[in-house]
């Protein structure tokens, strides 16, 4: 076994998008069981200016399937951000899953070198290798939005633990 | 180029850690500029069992430290947790810095079917290959750590972006 490009991808961002799974359904439990608004929950933040929770899952899973797409070397799907509730969420993270799934080891095997370009045609345009795209930027970010949602909950009081966080691998 | 346990590991926990020094740079400057006690900051948290800031960054800094030891296949180097201060933070990272660049590709690379076993001894003592303990276990703790660090402070108003957490690369 070697360190591939796909082992260091789409199966870790199975594992914490099943994890984040895991703890979207523990707080949407938790907002039933004691009456809560689930709104309350899914449109709280740390700050004013951060994202609330439906959006660190919404840019989640967006990292989960842009960044997998692009060291694939295929489109990236376009997902509407038309999510409302918990069960949408899910249903997100589920259709990002099922994206993720289709993608082969022999799609991203040997992209280390595949040049890729984000946000092109904009001031921010930037190229990368696919591995600085995967290890230096799409890691990060992706593990940034997972680990806000799960403190936003936590901050509001939702019973959950790192291993919940951490998903099953 | 082909992607390797050192470069999925080292250069990261680099990047990351500059991230979180400049991150905690930010927060001491704030801290000094609005007259507020820097103890308010070191000592915040999210909720009362989660980690305060202080914490935090101890335990990133570990988690850098020990991963990469342990796929480097060395000791791990045993630092004391006495850090009371913004300063005592920075030279913690340092400190941290300094034993990850002692390490080498050659050290690092090959790592992939290591035995890892961690908290050995103990009821939840686990046996991992090491990449496996790099990609599913170690990173996720590492960023959960990091971003961590870095929402306690955005809580508190410090002006920090999304561009200082991910550092330099």
């Amino acid at each position: 076994m070697t360190l591939s490009m796909y082992q260091a991808s789409v199966p870790v961002f199975k594992q914490m998008l099943g994890g984040l799974s895991g703890v979207l359904a523990k707080a949407e439990a938790h907002a039933a069981s004691r009456k809560i608004d689930p709104n309350a929950l899914l449109q709280a933040r740390l700050y004013p200016d951060m994202f609330a929770l439906l959006r660190q899952v919404q840019v989640a899973a967006d990292f989960a399937k842009s960044v997998s797409a692009r060291i694939a070397g295929v489109d990236v799907p376009s997902f509407e951000d038309t999510e409302t509730s918990f069960a949408d969420l899910q249903a997100r993270i589920e259709k990002t899953l099922a994206f993720i799934n289709t993608l082969t080891a022999a799609q991203i095997d040997g992209s280390e070198e595949r040049r890729i370009l984000t946000q092109a045609g904009t001031p921010k345009e930037k190229i990368f290798s696919g591995q600085s795209y995967l290890l230096n930027y799409g890691m990060p970010h992706f593990f940034f939005h997972t680990t806000s949602a799960y403190a936003i909950l936590r901050h509001n009081g939702v019973e959950v633990g790192k291993k919940d966080y951490i998903g099953n691998y």
